[in-house]
C-alpha cells in the first residue's frame, strides 16, 4: 500500500546529483557542490533554480522545499561572514533557518552530457553536435548544423522561440539577410570563446553577456561577416537545463528508497535582472542611413 | 585676406589634445595619445569616433581625413605584429598607408571636466554634479540630481531621448512605477563600480556592459530595491563626448597658424556592434505572472 | 520601577564593541567583526570566549545567549560551503539555527589598549610598558619592567600564578638562576618576533606557539643567553583579555537603553586543545648530566 | 697486521652517505648534502647530531671529529655572510677553522627506508606500516598498528618509554581512556598534514611543533574524538634516527678503504631548546571541572 | 619562353620559410613569423639581415625588396603605438609604407638543423655535433670536436678566419699556450649557459655578449682553466646564418609558382653597434708583469 | 716612541668604512658589509682590489693581510654551503682559513661621493658634475662637461688615457669626427640606463658590459647619432675608485687606536676576465666599404 521506507536523506540526493554531475569535473576555480545542509536531513521537496536569490529562497521556504539545486553557486568567493548585513549572509541565514540544503552543479553540469551546453543545441534543433573546445577531459559549448540554411533574421527567431522570453530579448549581430548554419552555442558567458568559435567555422555564435570591446574585436576579425553573434540572454541560454535536470534526479532515484515520495519543481522566477527594455531597434544597424555629420 | 600660414601640424594638434586631456591623467593600464602618425606632417581634417574599427579609418582616407582622434585604444594590449591577418595589423596598415595619425584619449578623456562622464550627466540634466568616487587625483563618474523625480520608467525614457538611438536599446532593472531622482552615471563598463553607487546614494546607476552575475549580485544587494540600473550601451553612453571633444579642440586651437583652414568632423558610423533586438520585453519583469511550475 | 526600554539591540552591541576594538586596527589579512545574526536581533544574554568551538557554541545555546564574542575568528579562511559536513560549516549552521551572533575582536583586540598585550603585561606585574614593535599605527606586544630582578626560574612560577592554570604548562629556555628584569610580553603565537626582541633587550619573551627551528635559532643567536623564552600557551597568554574585555563592553553600554538587562559572562571551557602531559622535565637541561655516546 | 690504506677520503665518505639518502629524494625546497669542507680531506672520526648548533660544533672540535652529520640544516636560508656576528656566521667559521666537514641529511632521510618515519614507527612497535602520504616517488610519515589496542594514556606512556627524555615532555589531545590501535607517525614538524592523518584512518597522530589552531581545527573536525594527537617533540621524534644513520653508514663504508681506522658517535647534546616546563597538568582537561563563571 | 605564372605570393614564401622553421619551436617568450605585410602581396625581392634597423630597412627600399627576412624580432615587446616618435615606431612605419613585408626567424632558427648553431659549428670546422642542451624538442647550441688539438691563442684565429671580420673583434679569456679540442658554441647571448659548458666538457665555449660578472663567475669556477671562453660577437657569430637560409629558402620554393623570378640578397649592413676599438690588448693578461702596488 | 695602543680592530675599521660607504645607501637587491671575519679580530694590512676572486684572495694572504676590501659582492645570491666543490665556497674557506675578513662596498659605494661614479668623471676631467639619475636619496651615475668639445676618436682616446690599460679595450659606436662635450659616465653595467642618458641631453656614454640588443636598440633610437656609446669596460670604469677607497680609509683612522701602524695596499690584480684580442677594428664601421652581396 504505501511506502514503509523512510524519507529520501540529503546523503543519497547528493550522491545522485554528483553520479550526474561529478564535482571533480567542475573547473578548478569553480565552487560546486553541497552549500548548506546536513547529510542525514530527510528530503521531501526539491526545487530547481538558475540562481539562488533571496526571492528563490523565500519561494522554496514558502513551496517547503528542503532542497535547493541551482546552477549558480551561491559562494563563488569565500566569505568569511553571513551576517545578514550582506545579501549573500541573508541568503545563507535564511537557508540554515529554513532547513532548506542548497546543492549547486556549475561547471560541471555545462560539461555534462546532457548538460547545459546539449540541452541548448538540441533546443535550438542542432545535428552532428560535437565540443566547441576541450579543457583536459571536458567539453565546452557545442558546435552543430541547422537542418537547413537560413537567414540570420530568421535564425534569431529560431532563438526567440525555442528559449523562454524574456525582457531582455535576444541582440543580433550581424546582415539579418545572411544564410547561417552552422551554429556554436555556449549557455552564460561566451566572450571569452571567440578564438575557438573562428576555429570551428561556425556561422553563428549564440551566448550571452557580450561585452562592447570583445564583441567589437570579434566582429572586426570576422571583418564584419561569419562568425555572427547572437547575445540570447545569460538566464535564458541556461533555464532550460532546469528540466533536464530534474527528470534526470527523478530517473537516477529511480530505486532509492523513500524517493517515490519526493516532489520536485522548477522554479518559476526568472531570475534574469532586466525588468524592460526601451528603445531597441531604434536605430537598427541593417537599416539606418548614415547622418550627415556636422563639418566646421 | 587669405591664411598665409603654413598648414597645421600634427605637432601643434597633439598638443592642444593633451592640454584637454593630459596623458598622464589616464589609468595606469591604459594606453592613450598618438599611435599612428609623424608629428611633422599637416593635418587639414579630423574626423572624430568612438573606435577605431576598419569602418571607420575607411570613412577617414575616404573624407581625407589626417588625423582621427578616438576614445577608444587601438592598440591596449600590446602587438608583435602588423601584418595584416588579424583586424589590429589590417588597421594599422590601412592608417599608416593613408598616412592618418591616430590619436586616442580614452581614461584621461573619462576623468576631465568637461569629458565622458560630465557631458553625459549634462545630457541627462543632472544637477549638483558630484565625482561617483575618485583614484587619486581623478574623478571617476559622476552623480547629480534631476530637476523633479521621476518615475523609473519615466526617467528611462529621459535616456532614451537624451543619448542617440541605437538597436541594442535601454535595458532596465528596477519597479517601473518608483521614484527616481539622484543619478549617478558612468559611461562604458561600469559593473565594478556597484560600490561606489552604493555609497552615493543614487537612486538609480546609468551604466553599459551589465552582465548577469554582477547585475544580479547588485540587485540582491539592494534586495530588489535602489539603485535601480539602467545599461543604456557602451557607444550610446560614451558617444556624445565627441561632439564636445570636437568643440574644445578648435577653441584649442584658436591662435595656432594653420588651424583655421582645419576641417572636423564627426565621424556618422556607430560602433554599437548590435545590429537588432528579437523579442525585448517579451516577458517584462513587471507584468509578467509566474507561470505554474510542473509537480511531479 | 521597570526597565521600560526594549531590549538592547546587536546593532548598538555592535557599535559598542566596535567603538573599543575598531575594525580598521585589524591587519589586513585579518578577519573581524560581525561572523553571523542581524543587526535587529535583541541581545539579553552575551557570552566571551577564545575560540568559537563547537563547545562553546553549545555552552552558548544552553545559556541562551544571543551574542557571542571571541577573540579568535571562525572564517579566517573564506569558506564556500556552511554545510554540516565540514567543522566549520557546522558551527556557522549552529550559531544561525540558535541565532547567537559571532563578533570576533583579534588582531583589532591585541593592539588595542587596553588589549590583549597590555592585559598580559598587567597579569605579569609590568612596569614603564612600551610596544615592542609598530606596524602603522598599532602597538605589537609589549615591553615592561619587573619591580625587581628575579631569577629565570621564579619568574616562570610568575607567570604560573598570573595566568590560568592549563594542562600544557609552561615551557622554559634559558639558565633557571639568571636573573631577569625586562620582559617582552606577546599573547599568542610570538616566533616571527624575535628581532623585535633582541632590539628592545628584553631579558626574558613570554609568548606562545614555539617551534624547534626558530625558537633553536633564536637560542643559537642568544648564544645561549638573553633573551629567554617562555612559551606559556597560547589560550594562557590571551584569555585574561575576556574579562577586560566584558568589563569595558558593560562600560561603553553604561547609557544604552535596554542595556542594564544584559547579562554577560566569561566561558569556562578552556579551548587549550592539550588534555595531558606525559614525562615534562624527564631530563630537564640545567641538570642533565652527558650521556656516554657509544664510540664504535 | 695494520691497515696499510690511507684514511678515508671526505669524498667516499660523502658518497656513502648519499647512496644511503640520495639527494635528489630531498624536497625542493630543502638544502641538503655538503654544506662545509673539502672533499679531498680525510676522515677519522664522525659525529651525529639532530642540530649543528655551536655547542655541536663546539663538541665536534673537542673529540677531534671531522664529519659532522646532521639531520637539520645549517643554511636551509641562502646566507650572504659568514661573519661571527650572527650565529650562522659564527658556525660556519667554527666548522671552518676546525676543518670540520658538515653534511646533512633532511627530507632525504625522512623518506629513506630506514629513515627518520620509520625508525620513529619501528620504535613505537608499529606494524604493517605503509605510508602516511605521498609526494612524488617520496613516502612521507607512516601508518602501522600496534600488537593490541591500548588506552591513550597508556599510549602516551609507550611513547614516553619509547622515545629519550626530554626537559618538554610529551602533550597529548583526547579522552585518556579511548582506545587506540592504528598509529600515524612523523618525526619533525606535522601540523599540515591532518588531511592525510584523516584520509589514513588512524586513531593518533604522534608528531611534534603542534600549534593552537591547526590543532584546534583538527579537533573541531574530529568533532573531539579520533585522530587523537600526540605532540612529543621534534627533536626526540627525530633523534632516534642518529644511531640508525651511523649504523648505515658503517656498512655502507665496509669495504672502503681507510674505513676501518673510523670512529663515530652520536652526539650526547639534546637540542631540544626547551630546560625545564612549570604547572604540566596544573588543569588536566579530563579532570577539570568547569570553574564557574563570573554573571553580571 | 618565359615565365607564365603570378608572382610569388607573400602567402607562399611564409609557408616556405615557416616549413624550414616552424614557429612552434620558437622558445615561449619569442616573437616570431611575419611582422608586416599582406599575405597577398607579391614578393619579387627578398632581402636578408640580422637585426631590421632602419638602416636595413632602407636598404630594403632602396633595392625594392618586398620581403625583408631578419633573425632579430623588431617588436619582441609588445608596441601600443607605432608612431614614428619611436624609433621601433618609425621602423614598421617604414616597412608599411614601402609594402616592405618583414618576418622573423629567431629561436626557431637558432634550434633548426642546419640553424644558427650548426652553421656556426660547421663554419669552426667542428665534427661529431651534439647539442649543448635541450630545452623539450629543441637541441640549444652545439658541441664538436676539431680535426686536432690546438692552442687556445690558435684557436682564436681559426674563429676569426671563419667569421665575418668586424670592429669589434674578438676576446679571448684563457691561457693562450693551452691546448682545445671540443669546442662548444652558441650564437649571440650564451653567458647563461655555463653550466651545460661545463656539463659537456668543451675545452672551450664560443658565445657572444659576456658580462663581467657571469664571465668571471665562470672563470672562477673553472680555477682559471677549461673550459675557456671566446666572446666572438652577437652579430657575428649569428650572420652566417643568413647565406644559409637565402639558400634553404630557395630551394624550398624550387616548384612554387613565380618563385623562379625571385631574387635574394644578403644584407651588406654589418648590424654589430661598435665603430671602432681602442686600445685592445694594451694590457694583455698574458704577458702582464705585476705592478708594484703602493704601500702606505 | 711606539704606539703603546693595541691593534685596530676589525670592529673600528668596519665602522670607518661604514661611516664612508653607509650600507643603507646600497641597492635593496644589493648585499654589501662584512662577509667574513670577527668584529675582534686585529687589523694590520688591509687589500682593495675590485673582485673577491681566488687569486685576490691568495695574494691578501701572502702578503698577511686580514682585511680585504671588494667593490663586488661575494655573495650577491645567498649560499646554502661553502664546501670547497664550488668556487664561492672555495672562496669564503680560503678566507676564513687564513683569517682574512672581507668588507663589501658596492651600490654604497657607487653612489658616495666621492664614489665609484665621482672619480671616475673627475678621472675624464668632468666639470659641472650633476648625477645621472636619481632613486630616491641616491645619485646614480654622473653626467658633466669637458673643458672643450673633441672629436668621438679623440674622446676615446682620453678615457683610454685616463684608465688603467686592458686587454679588452674600449669599444665605441658613433661617428668618429662627431664633437662631443657633455659625457654621461656610470661605472660597470649601464646598459638600462639609456632613457637616463637620452634626457640628459649627454654626447656620449661611458659605461660597459653593453649587450647586442639595448646598444643597437640605443642607437636606432639616436637614429645613429648622439649620444654615442662607449664600453670601457667593467674592471676598468670602476678600478680607479680603489686609490680614493685607501685613502678616504686612511683619513677615517686617522686618529683611531692602533691605526698608525695599519699597512694598505691596491691589488695588482687586473680582474678583468678578458686575456687577448684579435682581430678588433678588422672592419671599422667607419671605414668598412660596403660588400657586393650574392643575388641570385
Amino acid at each position: 500500500m504505501d511506502d514503509p521506507a523512510p524519507d529520501l536523506s540529503l546523503r543519497d540526493a547528493v550522491a545522485a546529483l554528483e553520479s550526474l554531475y561529478p564535482l571533480q569535473s567542475a573547473a578548478e576555480w569553480d565552487r560546486v557542490g553541497l552549500v548548506t545542509g546536513d547529510l542525514d536531513q530527510p528530503v521531501r521537496r526539491i526545487l530547481f533554480a538558475l540562481d539562488p536569490t533571496l526571492d528563490v529562497i523565500d519561494e522554496a521556504r514558502t513551496w517547503g522545499a528542503d532542497l535547493l539545486v541551482t546552477h549558480h553557486p551561491l559562494l563563488l568567493r569565500g566569505v568569511h561572514s553571513v551576517a545578514t548585513t550582506s545579501a549573500k549572509g541573508a541568503s545563507v541565514t535564511a537557508l540554515v533557518r529554513a532547513q532548506i540544503a542548497l546543492w549547486v552543479g556549475h561547471t560541471n553540469a555545462d560539461v555534462a552530457d546532457p548538460g547545459v551546453s546539449t540541452v541548448l543545441a538540441d533546443a535550438l534543433g542542432l545535428a552532428d553536435q560535437r565540443p566547441l573546445s576541450r579543457e583536459g577531459e571536458n567539453a565546452i559549448g557545442r558546435v552543430g548544423v541547422l537542418a537547413a540554411p537560413v537567414s540570420l533574421a530568421d535564425f534569431a527567431d529560431v532563438v526567440a522561440t525555442a528559449l523562454p522570453a524574456t525582457a531582455g530579448g535576444i541582440r543580433v549581430s550581424g546582415d539579418p539577410g545572411a544564410e547561417v548554419r552552422t551554429v556554436a552555442v555556449m549557455g552564460g558567458s561566451g566572450d571569452d570563446r571567440f578564438d575557438d568559435v573562428r576555429a570551428s567555422g561556425a556561422d553563428v555564435f549564440v551566448t550571452a553577456d557580450l561585452r562592447h570591446h570583445p564583441v567589437l574585436e570579434a566582429r572586426e576579425e570576422a571583418r564584419g561577416g561569419r562568425p555572427f553573434l547572437v547575445d540570447a540572454g545569460h538566464w535564458a541560454t541556461e533555464s532550460l537545463w532546469l528540466a533536464s535536470a530534474r527528470e534526470r534526479l527523478l530517473s537516477a532515484l529511480d530505486h532509492v528508497p523513500g524517493a517515490t515520495r519526493v516532489e520536485t519543481r522548477v522554479s518559476t522566477i526568472r531570475t534574469e535582472p532586466w525588468t524592460f527594455v526601451v528603445g531597441a531597434n531604434a536605430a537598427r544597424a541593417d537599416r539606418a542611413a548614415p547622418d550627415p555629420g556636422g563639418v566646421s
